[in-house]
């Protein structure tokens, strides 16, 4: 699947059905919750330095649920301190908000709350002091340039580089045969030229990115890039890459029961990577734009119990997981799978953790446009 | 039904089924095309004068269909004709281009077509001398502030301005009932009370698109809207006003069948006005931002036979009603009468068309934005 394929055709589940991304991105929001202090930071320290009258700020791969507002309600607030701290007499910035991800994103979802999105912004500031704050959608890959030149201060991107913008091509043999049989993604199966493919095209697509960006955005503009990564150079551990190891292996359970043919599983592959700090640190410095300002690894830590509020952390994982693979996996293997697949799977990550720990790591990394 | 809700509930009929806008909207285009040569002239003397490095274009109503992203490679093949004609040594301009339509428009089904659009885009400059076009949403009223300041050169206001931002509230009595039983919008039944209702509302909600855009716009900048008008000072015509008027009649007969109460249609009050010249012209000079370049008055010619493609002409116009009123009409009397509603429609245009010509109009009119 190309670049141009994939945009078409991955999208978070839309809406706000019982599998929608809008429902089921919780271990998201904890992470970015979690690294909201240095967002937040970030963003006020980039206002005190540019004082901007119109302030551009990009949610990349802004997806479809209630954390697309509330970060943008943050935000927002967070500017206004910053404001009333530093230049109160002088009237408070305009905001352009720049919401993207891939075309097939249900933006129709979030456009229908503006409304009560501008109700809330009114009464939060008692209706006195209101900012002007102008929503746009800007669909399309951030591997790719997506704004006018010089026109965004602060850039956010949570969960989204990880998704590679395609599986990488060395992926495939000369007949076009996956090469990573009975693995969606870099396992304990892979070879080295499979991990090698992946890591090759984390770091041409991060590459283009920053270089993308760093047209976009102005001088000592900020991004801040929340990403799953890995903590050392191995790219098989039991973080990240293990809950792919256990979809894998949940495949491969109903292959065995003759639910779907080896052949889908072998021809399966996911267009996802987790970095590791050396590789993200390496990509910043190459491209030159961006200074390196915070690279931090966060553990977003599991409810006592391993529980997430009701449900499992098995469960927790599985609805996720679905809601960010359910376009691929449908077009793939067919609609008809999905439920018996994620029930083996929940069952298989509480299995795995009740054995060991499971540790899923996270970057929060803070690049400064140079000047 | 207050600006907000109508902001939530008034939409063109979404997606590409049989009743969808995109489907259902040639009336508009052919309207649109007659006024094509004014619309892409303004557009070329704009950047004759401007000559801007990034070109901000906004589509004010681009609701969702063909239409919407055609409009947009029309005004790019113009500048780019228009900058090699002017500055061929230059590069060209990047070209912001801003979609707007209330919350409820089918952004989704733009966006879908985006890879495609950028593909042709690609393919239309050989691959060669391609701009640079970013396309994004505006959702929201354009009885409002939709972008920030000093960003937008070209308004391109399609069937748009004809829509008020509200029912006027002087068309409800003390009880709330309203003052215009039997019809839909103003018709032959309607006091002089209903026509300055409407008459008010349409010039309030004008001034105010008229001071947002010219804080939105760039001096020098030009705006071309083109709207349902009426030819004189008489509210009640054979023209656009007809439309409606047998609209009403429609409803009266699914009354008088027992398909819906009498107490539905009296209740039910479209947010549409038909302006004169003189009333545009007026709140123009009023408001006094911009000023009045051109004003024509265009007449759609129909058909040969009074048919539009392979339908009668009665059959095109309730295809189009259909799409704009569908969401309105649905939520006041129920998805069922519908079917049944458009077919006595149809029949009705069809045969007063007979008996004697309906002669909807149609403005263009080309403001400028004062230095």
């Amino acid at each position: 699947m190309d670049k141009k394929d994939m945009e078409r055709e991955f999208y978070m589940t839309g809406g706000d059905g019982k599998t929608s991304y809008a429902r089921n991105s919780s271990l998201q929001k904890k992470a970015s919750d979690t690294a909201k202090h240095i967002t937040l930071e970030t963003l006020q320290q980039l206002y005190k330095e540019t004082r901007p009258k119109s302030l551009g700020i990009a949610d990349l791969g802004c997806s479809s649920g209630p954390n697309t507002l509330s970060t943008i309600t943050d935000f927002i607030k967070t500017v206004q301190v910053a404001h009333h701290r530093e230049i109160p007499i002088q009237p408070l910035p305009e905001f352009s908000i720049f919401l993207n991800d891939l075309p097939g994103n249900d933006f129709n979802f979030i456009f229908k709350s503006l409304p009560d999105f501008h109700i809330e912004l009114k009464r939060d500031n008692n209706n006195g002091d209101c900012p002007s704050v102008f929503i746009a959608a800007y669909p399309g890959s951030f591997y790719g340039r997506l704004f006018p030149e010089n026109t965004i201060h602060f850039v956010y991107a949570s969960h989204s580089l990880h998704w590679l913008s395609k599986v990488p091509t060395a992926l495939y043999d000369e007949q076009g045969k996956s090469i990573n049989k009975g693995c969606v993604s870099i396992c304990s199966l892979s070879s080295e030229a499979v991990s090698k493919a992946y890591c090759s095209q984390f770091k041409e697509d991060f590459s283009i990115f920053l270089r993308c960006r760093s047209k976009e955005m102005v001088s000592a503009g900020r991004m801040v890039l929340i990403i799953l990564g890995r903590e050392g150079p191995d790219h098989v551990d039991r973080g990240n890459s293990f809950f792919w190891e256990l979809l894998s292996r949940s495949i491969a359970d109903l292959v065995a029961q003759g639910e779907t043919e080896e052949e889908k599983l072998d021809s399966y592959d996911m267009h996802f990577y987790a970095p590791s700090a050396d590789e993200i640190e390496g990509e910043v410095d190459k491209e030159g734009s961006f200074e390196l300002e915070r690279l931090e690894m966060l553990e977003v830590k599991k409810d006592k119990g391993n529980t997430e509020g009701d449900i499992s952390y098995g469960k927790a994982v599985a609805k996720t997981v679905r809601a960010v693979q359910e376009s691929m996996l449908v077009q793939h293997f067919g609609e008809k799978i999905l439920d018996k697949l994620f029930d083996t799977y929940c069952r298989m990550v509480d299995d795995e953790l009740a054995k060991e720990d499971i540790r899923p790591i996270t970057f929060v990394v803070v690049l400064r446009k140079k000047l």
